[in-house]
């Protein structure tokens, strides 16, 4: 092991990026703003990926695939949407290289072959699918379409940051088309919910359910809805965001369909998406001055078990290893068994310490008499001598309450760190002295919000689907509010 | 439904293109040579990354992901490879779009956003990963490196087909680096076996397992290995390729490590990959003149419910089909069932003939009565009657007999068609009027290999591993050879 992380509390930004790169997360690649992905990192990603395909197609959806690039006269159909995207666009001019004739073995650009129409890597799929869906929607009978991809995505970011914001990264996208504006919104709200859910129950994440002001909207949307995630230093993450697109991109690209009563109307359409920015969220969210912290069900490893070799002959502690390995995940708990005789327990210990693995087990020959092992939990730093009969079931209970243990921290921090604040002076001291999600009135205005924006650098994360009505006024400019907002500085 | 598909025999080639896009599995996009994969077509290639992630997984491979793109002077590092890929490269050249001062509403590539070094979309991945490998392998100990991903690559195809040949593709891409080349080897034809299996218990067709000659091998491989499948026109495809880089990209981008014995030596390397192509092979390989025909281990749903409405009151029947459907699923088999009143059941009986359903049960009141129902097999297009009870054993039973009965057909036809013969003049003809794998010798020379390719379009598609010693004469020089290799017109 190499030298301790940063503190969170000297150096947050500092401890993330360190922790990033030495967890085996991931690491910048020799393309500017582009991570490699590495596979620890992809192995937590995965499991994502699975949990939320399971819950996308529960809720009656399906994958398809869609090209990665988007010819520039169907990405500006959408103009708002084009808008929004045209100043972080990767464009294909060119579609062959020759060799250079003044260097030897290099390759240059051939001038020959370049495009007609240049191409978009697609920063988002919205152009593409819905001139796809022009043909396949003719009747009420096609509709719903409810289509997702999981797909790489590029926008070309000026400032990066491994999982938080990279150049291009993986991400699902959900494109659905529906024949009324109320069965969008529904669908909208549903996956926003589904969002919620599986950052609760499977990030452990905590989330504020809202909507986004219309300057925080997604270019080319009616309406944007998010989940709000607060990270450790106080700092706000949008972990989601699901769109009501009303008939915008339907109207751009000429989707039409013959309703029950026989007349043509235009399609309303949704999108939806996560991405692997979540992996940020999860590491910021829960980890440690040790390392990451892990919740058991995206854990990789739920369990490790290090056997404490000593003297020359371990066969019997290796065997009961073995074993307890085996009982493990015949109860369907994912172990590893470290037995590499190249490194000390002592370095074991610290690294999947590191590495996040939920519970570690030692079994030393003298525990092996007494029928006895080791149990240490990441998320509490605490460890006890427990039987070896009983094991599984006990681990089985052990990953839930972990599970529960995880959230519950994130939980009860989200809610010490959410304040309502009545002035703009408090509002001020409060980002710079005791960050968090901060409630306060507002008075509807892109102006106002815009003006606390640069002059805090805090943004509207979102007005909370369940804001209760309350009567106030805005903290900038008096007017009177009707209920109260998010406030936060945010990732 | 709208109009049959052409026939096999009269339209090979104007069957498969139909066939592909009326069985809702891909369609051609709005990107020149760029396929949407629909989501039927998506489900069963789910089905093939679902299966070979798990065999990759339980052979110790991991999954991780690499950028999408290559900056040029890493791209040129490993020459061979460079050369061999140049000429179908897309590249990205600018990174913004701005307003087009002349058409409002319109955008342009903004020419100050041009980038220093242009980015080649990758065609492969060896540069951008074995750039990285470098920063991961010191010591022996950090070897064998066992990585895969999943990716889209981008090659500029001229004349593409759907998921044939199309400048997009989806794939997987095993990198690994070994600390000997007898090691490497061994890893290059351990994953070649992984494919042959997956072909033959998977797609149900059989394959030659072989080397390619120099001529056909990948640019910056040492050794390619290939499986070569017959598909129902007589033409070969490649299916799957593994190749041994022996120290070529170690070389490339200097990564070395030290050995047991302390000395520095350049790594070892493999890469190994099959694509979106195996759905082209799946369909080309089993299907008839009625559709799509799928192996059940592959296809979306084993099984399709249509109930037989008649007269006012089917709720008795709808209520048993979908207890049939519960008791079908319990037992492990994909249902699907159609109760839709939108259409009729002799529609729905074509369609899913078109769409490749193994087994359809159709279920009618007087059917209920008698506790019988009506099953009819896809790949022997046979119906009976079978009766209600037991009907999960016997489903199950018969997705194996099914699955065995796919793959005895296509290799009854390989048989058939895998002919010896010694002279030149029957090779042409039987090219041309029965055509298949042909086993013939050849003088081992990339001169004759070339004549024959310009003379008859065949090629060799590889040295069969399993190929007896044989003496014998070249066909076309008449100098001595050892073995026959294997000729054919390939996709």
């Amino acid at each position: 092991m190499s030298k301790a992380l940063p503190k969170r509390s000297e150096d947050y930004s500092g401890w993330y990026n360190e922790l990033v790169k030495k967890a085996d997360l991931a690491e910048n690649s020799a393309v500017r703003g582009c991570m490699v992905i590495k596979p620890y990192g992809y192995a937590i990603w995965e499991k994502m990926q699975q949990t939320l395909d399971k819950m996308f197609k529960e809720t009656g959806h399906v994958n398809a695939y869609f090209p990665l690039f988007v010819p520039k006269s169907l990405f500006e159909a959408e103009e708002q949407n084009a808008e929004g995207f045209a100043k972080e666009c990767a464009l294909v001019t060119h579609y062959r290289l020759k060799a250079d004739p003044d260097r030897k073995g290099k390759l240059i650009v051939d001038p020959d072959a370049k495009l007609e129409e240049e191409l978009v890597v697609r920063p988002t799929s919205e152009a593409i699918i819905w001139s796809t869906y022009k043909n396949w929607i003719q009747s009420y009978r096609d509709l719903p379409l409810l289509i997702n991809q999981w797909a790489n995505v590029v926008r070309w970011e000026m400032r990066t940051r491994l999982f938080l914001r990279t150049a291009e990264f993986l991400w699902q996208e959900g494109h659905t088309a529906h024949s009324t504006a109320q069965e969008a919104i529904q669908e909208t709200e549903k996956m926003l919910g589904v969002y919620a859910e599986f950052a609760e129950n499977f990030l452990a994440l905590p989330v504020i359910k809202g909507i986004k002001t219309a300057n925080e909207r997604f270019a080319g949307a009616l309406d944007t809805y998010c989940i709000e995630a607060l990270m450790q230093d106080g700092k706000a993450l949008q972990a989601g965001t699901s769109h009501f697109l009303g008939q915008n991109f339907a109207k751009a690209f000429d989707v039409k369909f013959t309703n029950k009563e026989g007349a043509l109307d235009y399609v309303w359409g949704t999108s939806w998406g996560v991405s692997t920015r979540l992996m940020g969220a999860l590491i910021m969210a829960h980890s440690d001055d040790n390392g990451l912290v892990l919740p058991p069900k995206l854990a990789p490893h739920q369990v490790v078990i290090i056997p404490i070799v000593f003297g020359d002959d371990n066969s019997a502690l290796f065997e009961k290893c073995d074993e307890i390995k085996k009982t493990l995940e015949k109860a369907g708990i994912s172990v590893k068994l470290d037995a590499r005789d190249t490194h000390k327990p002592g370095w074991k210990f610290a690294e999947y310490e590191l590495k996040g693995v939920p519970v570690r087990l030692a079994l030393g020959n003298r525990d092996l008499a007494s029928n006895q092992i080791e149990l240490a939990r990441r998320d509490t730093l605490t460890k006890e001598m427990v039987p070896l009969e009983g094991l599984a079931e006990r681990l089985l209970a052990l990953m839930d309450e972990i599970q529960t243990n995880i959230y519950k921290k994130a939980d009860d921090f989200k809610t010490k760190q959410t304040l309502k604040v009545d002035d703009y002076e408090t509002f001020k001291k409060t980002l710079d002295e005791n960050p968090g999600f901060i409630l306060a009135h507002w008075d509807g205005t892109p102006e106002t919000e815009e003006k606390i924006k640069n002059e805090t650098k805090a943004t509207i994360r979102c007005i909370p689907l369940d804001a209760p009505e309350e009567n106030g006024f805005c903290m900038v400019t008096g007017k009177p509010s009707n209920k109260r907002v998010v406030f936060a500085r945010a990732y």
